[in-house]
């Protein structure tokens, strides 16, 4: 089994903190690692090869150095130039994992997830691993507690999904469903047959191949062609630029697991949150007495309900409910919390006017996840 | 005439802006010059002689070089070791006044105060003249606009508050009445019988000095004694300290204005406001068409009725609603605008714990009123 860890997000919606120069996956949101570290940690312990990790070429010597200091080695660093979605990310690493080892089975992760149960979570791994080898295409899905609507949901059969207990089995898929609106997602909570959609799968490399090749041919074709063009430069695999140009852009969901007929589901009670927004940090976060989160050198007075996080001065809030403020060293975000979602509309007028605050910190989070004054300008 | 500016005032309600060291009357918050100077400005044109300030020892150096940068004579710049309210200040003022010359007639005015109507202002202080030279200490009564309880009001009769054409008289004072709660807030707005009471007065040095006198003959017999022991420090007269410490804290009105049988009103129509607040700049502040008052880098996302200020870096708001959020150089407040009296507690909890952000700021503003980027440290 090899890990495939997709390491290529933006994180738009947690700037200011996040930003394009070095999104969340590299930061320590949570803990004491980054969380492309915690990703790599909650691996320890399984039977597995060295992870692979496709990442951005912008971001190689931030992934590079994080691996380094937590002591791992690593099957592979795949460099995109730029983001294909997740379906070509994971066939470029299932076309490199064939090369190292006969028909390996893939365990794909997103950096950018919290999971804090690590011991249900390998355990639904090796459950997992059992349907893979049977030729499935294995979807991990949480047992969903709001009616969610910024997630996929999953209708699974013959399970509860309302109840937590499950047999480390796995469920046929009986259908993929976008992000819902409220009312929806309301029926999907209450009926007990629907699951989140994690992000997460397990499969073997062979089987993803064939499904791609079905459901989406020209994916698999300029994957082929930007693979067999592969330079390597120290650890990195650079895949062939103008061949990967030519790559349809596609989700997993879309491309394959919407469509082949051996997808199945396995639960996973693991206390998950995609860290998606300032909300799910307050959700996960330590609160005070007044349900605020609070992290840095804040005064509250009279305020309930909010995040507040500053890493360069003193915030003082007077009578705020369900606000979110984060203070760094160049740009302050003040939000109402139910509209954290549209932070990302902050970071697209940023990146228009072509701002510093779009790029990069004017203090930068390092690679080893330490906060750091030193200015490395607005672009490494 | 003597205009007598007075310039003790703290302004903690305008935190992280207004500090102890830098209190908001020595700021530009409005228009070219600080609310010092366009105090001193809007008396152009009156018969008068050189105005007098009260301030405190602490601000005597910026007093003195904003007067000097706009050109400007004092009778008198006398410093006060420490506050005690308004009746002692003009206490001080008036007793300076009979050396200088003969019975004048004082116009005292708060520093800190914006009027929007000068032609109106000068119009209503030549009105309120004829009757001081009658022996009557006028106070100037603001046209409610709304149930403010923030206020204390003025009980006038004869004239209908509601009404905004006055005949430039003066009106017998039936009643001073303490900031009252909403419902009679409501009340005297619907009667017409109240004006806001301003906080400006004209009388008779002989006549206030008379009344304090009979009234609080303890505060005149201290303040007579620390004026005896003045000493003239270049511009500066100093009090003698130790005999102002035993003079008791009280207002002009509470001493004087509520007890005297002399006391009467003028109306005035100048659009005034006390910049009590940030709700107030808010109030006064040019907004843009989603009722935002803006000043400095912002971007607003579907926000509105805010008011949001930012001197050193970039703001971003997202879905904000009836939200202050200034940001200095060294703290950031965000605060419910209906909430804003209480922005006082945050500088009573930075007080006690005896913090920088309560002194000064990083930054400075300059006497001249310019933004400076220059550290002056914690204290003057």
């Amino acid at each position: 089994m090899i890990p495939v860890i997709l390491a290529g997000g933006t994180g738009s919606r947690l700037w200011p903190l996040s930003r394009t120069l070095y999104p969340k996956q590299f930061m320590t949101l949570q803990g004491d690692g980054s969380m492309l570290q915690a990703t790599m940690k909650r691996l320890e312990g399984l039977p597995k090869s060295p992870a692979m990790i496709i990442t951005n070429e912008e971001h190689r010597f931030i992934v590079a150095e994080q691996i380094r200091r937590i002591g791992e080695q690593l099957s592979a660093l795949i460099l995109e130039p730029f983001g294909r979605n997740t379906a070509p990310a994971v066939a470029l690493a299932a076309l490199e994992s064939l090369k190292l080892e006969e028909d390996p089975t893939l365990l794909v992760m997103p950096a950018d997830h919290v999971i804090g149960d690590i011991h249900n979570f390998q355990k639904a791994v090796m459950a997992a691993k059992k349907s893979a080898d049977t030729g499935k295409l294995v979807t991990f899905g949480i047992f969903p507690t709001e009616p969610e609507t910024g997630y996929g949901y999953i209708r699974a059969e013959g399970v509860n999904a309302r109840n937590k207990e499950t047999d480390g089995a796995s469920y046929p898929v009986a259908e993929f469903v976008e992000k819902p609106n409220l009312e929806n997602a309301q029926k999907y909570l209450q009926s007990g047959d629907y699951f989140w959609n994690s992000g997460m799968f397990l499969f073997k490399a062979s089987r993803y191949l064939e499904e791609l090749g079905t459901f989406q041919p020209e994916i698999l074709k300029a994957c082929r062609a930007a693979m067999k063009q592969t330079s390597r430069d120290l650890e990195f695999h650079r895949i062939d630029k103008a061949e990967f140009e030519a790559c349809p852009a596609d989700s997993i969901d879309y491309a394959v697991m919407e469509k082949t007929k051996d997808a199945c589901v396995v639960p996973l009670d693991v206390r998950w949150n995609d860290i998606g927004s300032w909300s799910a940090l307050w959700e996960i976060g330590g609160k005070d007495q007044n349900d605020n989160v609070i992290l840095g050198d804040v005064i509250n007075y009279d305020s309930h309900n909010c995040y507040v996080n500053t890493s360069d001065k003193l915030v003082a809030t007077v009578g705020l409910k369900d606000i979110v403020v984060v203070n760094t060293k160049d740009a302050v975000l003040v939000a109402t919390k139910d509209k954290v979602q549209d932070v990302k509309q902050i970071v697209e007028t940023l990146k228009e006017k072509n701002r510093t605050e779009y790029y990069n910190h004017r203090e930068v989070y390092r690679p080893w996840g330490k906060y750091d004054s030193v200015d490395m300008g607005a672009r490494y």
